[in-house]
């Protein structure tokens, strides 16, 4: 069986267990260690402007109290009426943002764009009886593997900025569109006020970073991380995670080599391929015939809706089964 | 320097380093994989009766998804006045169970008894403008080391039933607790009707259980664990942490070697003990002076108020270490 | 100016006047008077079964106290993407919830069907990933003024107890659709379990009720009422109004009188109507000229939207008002 | 029978009855009518600064909406531990502060003093397993009915603004307060930042006013107490309730008439008082046997644990019954 079903259970890389086992040795808890206190200086260095860096266990997690810093109880959080805070992460945001509505928001490929937006929030009553836009959501790459240029992020940066409106990042496949992009982290970061830095996916185990370019927010999210349980009393497993992945570009090697992947299926797909494969994801139109062919050939994956179905590559993908899927959609 | 700051940052224990790479192995997402399905028949085997067992990430967390199972928002949850849910969890309880309230008992050693806590909600006016208790919260072992005996334990869960509440139980160092009592698991637990089973503090990295020994509870939990970003992807390195603690005992053997430490320190305290040693905590009478001679000594451990310090043992607490540190002591 | 801009600000009835100053008399504080006392009852009588009834300030208050009774926070509530709780009560249903989501179903003239509701919340997978819904909230009459037959209403209640969810009915329009229907309140509600009964758009001041067909379930909206700061020691001048109100049938009184008057402007609105005008609203297809000459004769509404008007009546819309609107409508 | 009960259920002064149907005239809904509208300069003209002034139907909702402008949902309030947002508000600060803790503080006749606050939240840590303090809120006048002086209101606006928090002033019997010093709101309120003040206690119906003396904070609190459900529509009806009683100084000319009733009541009970009487409370030592004397004389009041009784006197309170009082329990 050769599996396509998620990168989300990939094995861990082994540069992240090495990094882990030597974690043994620092014994500071929770983020009072030697490791976790490195992360403001890492990201800060990886983006080129300062910033903080927190880790948490979850994307759900660090999505959430991202937008803690951006959006209030009586407020709303404008996301693609297909992005992850909204369809997939069992309404954390209503509860980290303690009530706050997400305002959905139609896109091609799942992204948003300032005209988009503009159309669903400018007929928003500035009255007390409709909840107010407090912050925008990308993911990058987005729900559909469909990554944001600097262009495009910019756009959006500026059009937040001249509504009064905090810019999130969700980054789960942060790494994937960095490296489908030009490979640097501050032009597929754009001027987001926030981002959730995915590491999970991409080799780690059990840690993302909240990257907070307004680092006097640090305090804020400290606060709620530990109010949401968030705050593990041996951090430096998770720091340890993260440097590892930082550490001589792991992380975008290791989104590179998924990529490739990716588009060594898409090869194989022509016409059939949903939306252009940017990142590590494949929407494939494929008839149940031809899942089923699929399947009983060994390859793993999911359906999407009656008449596609969900690649996705990983760190760990090996170059001939990615080869082996593309030539076996190409000679359905 | 040898260290007695806390057991929250001790090393990973070698069997759960082992087990945490065969975890590579298995790869559904979530709690979807084999490991994660063990739990449930794991605790009931060690218990003695059926309940479904889940990994969190924390204490906090375990804590506090438990108590959303006996507790509405318009409710309290009885606890002592020292109890972690209340001092050092960073709001976390009003935060998982909506604005509930924590109703702070006094009591010796930061226990509970039936008595205090009558004496706390028996004034309570049956009336809409007093919130009522919903839950009680008891700690085994205790804030202060002490352990709750099954006869205690049977008081209490007879008086939580009389009054119609429910009883949660904090086991950050249950291992301590029932390596003091007779070292079974059912005994040391009575008949609360939920358990944050700790295995952190006691050898683990990142994986605690929230035990229920009402089944039926386990969806509410797993739709608020989600909910509260604590669904890891990767769970399955999280049960296999839990599995590897509790296989041939090494939950109990670990907390074992930790009491004996503290029992060998405690041998040195005489009448500076200002609790009774039944875990892995001493709380002991030293004046600043006898501190700073301590630490000369290179012993590091907190001060607890002006004129006592706390010592925690751990599971890897080497017994020279404790044996010398009961020494310095006696020789103050 | 005669003002067809909402029967919301509409004076205060006589005889709820007229009851109001009787109720100084009273002095018992919140709820413990006689007036409050009475309404379990009145409202078993007026529906034909056993139910409670508890008086808020608001509709709001009321449908979001109401749900609060089915609907937990990690759940969804379905309502229509353009209800009053969606739309128009500043995210009250996300504070009062806890965080739950609205669901929101399209549906014509702002009702909701099974079919609809159905091809919402059947694709929700049923797993922790995603929010399942708890409830269903039907509006009578609707955001357009329709009401829901009781044919309408059974097929709903029967669906909602098929898939185990709660039914709500916002009725702060109630008395308009049970005057439009048979004028009998228990098929105007059919079989809801809750239903938010409005007062204060016909005829009261500050008195809606919350009727739950459930009544085991009046403790629990008891302590949230108190909670949401909704408890007024002076409940009896608000129990005063609701009793008024429904004595000697003055509710549907009001609502005949201000229906008649929609009616009357109705019949010369022709094809510019919107949506059939079944209770107190109408939605009118006028220009943007053809609305400045309106309002140049001195009639006085809301747009709607570029290239429509609302106009609403009440129980004090005078009835030559509403012909002269109705005849100069014809005359565009 | 004569009460003594509370002054939670008087009825309504005839002053105030005459406005309410004044209001009728009006017809704008929500806060937009010219009533509503006077509330910002009625009170900036009463404190002699600049403020912003909201209606709403309880003091519970009135505490909570102005802790929301200092509070964040995972800092603490400091108040007294028999302060009436503990004790009897059924959890609401909970509710509308997202889960923030009240953080109990003693002092003498339920007043608080910079010495105590600092005693409570001196040892708190500054790190995030801790609750941090955001704010203090007092009671003017306290649960005992005592006053805090403009020098003790000086020493603890100093003491808040040096630690960085907000001051909050519950104001239910506000007016009895000023009634008791100097008759001058400002000096009654000092330099709090918002203020809850009370009317209904005094002669309203169902309105207190959210004095914020930051305008700023106006915005935030009007979209909160939309979402609270606390935005009437007919809201012209509170305003007119708050403007009679601001007017020719009814609010002031009512607690006056209160305050004498109280203390002709307390010239007969001497030693048997157990806190000074400046309002309009009596707390007042009494046997069983007492009690059951006054009450066969037709005497209604509250007993107040088990050796004593609570007088409350209003606005409306007889002369003679208050001279009888006094003298039935001088005559003990």
């Amino acid at each position: 069986m050769t599996k396509f079903l998620s990168d989300n259970a990939a094995p861990v890389h082994p540069k992240v267990w090495e990094a882990l086992r030597a974690a043994d040795e620092a014994d500071d808890p929770y983020d009072g260690d030697a490791l976790s206190a490195q992360l403001d200086e890492r990201f800060t260095d990886l983006f080129g402007r300062e910033c903080a860096g927190l880790w948490v266990a979850t994307g759900t997690a660090a999505n959430c109290l991202a937008l803690a810093t951006m959006c209030q109880p009586h407020g709303g959080v404008v996301c693609h009426e297909e992005a992850h805070i909204e369809v997939d992460e069992g309404g954390a945001p209503g509860f980290y943002l303690h009530g706050a509505k997400l305002m959905l928001c139609p896109g091609e490929s799942a992204k948003l764009t300032p005209e988009g937006i503009a159309a669903l929030i400018d007929p928003i009553r500035d009255d007390v009886h409709q909840v107010q836009p407090h912050a925008i959501a990308v993911t990058q790459a987005s729900e559909y593997g469909r990554t944001y240029s600097s262009t495009e992020l910019a756009a959006l940066s500026g059009f937040a900025k001249t509504r009064g409106l905090g810019l999130h990042m969700d980054g789960a496949r942060f790494a994937n569109a960095a490296a489908f992009l030009n490979g640097k982290a501050h032009d597929a970061a754009g001027m987001v006020d926030t981002l959730a830095f995915g590491f999970i996916k991409n080799g780690g185990m059990s840690a993302e970073a909240v990257v907070l370019f307004d680092p006097t927010q640090a305090d804020l999210v400290k606060y709620r991380r530990k109010r949401a349980g968030h705050l593990q009393c041996k951090g430096r497993y998770l720091a340890a995670q993260i440097i590892a992945m930082l550490e001589n570009g792991l992380w975008l090697a290791n989104a590179r080599h998924a990529n490739a992947a990716a588009a060594d299926i898409a090869s194989g797909c022509g016409e059939r391929l949903m939306h252009p494969v940017e990142a590590n994801e494949l929407f494939v139109r494929l008839s149940a015939e031809e899942r089923e062919a699929l399947r009983t050939q060994g390859f793993e994956f999911y359906d999407w809706g009656a008449d596609a179905a969900r690649f996705v590559t990983a760190w760990n993908t090996r170059d001939e089964d990615a080869a082996a899927l593309g030539r076996a959609i190409a000679s359905l």
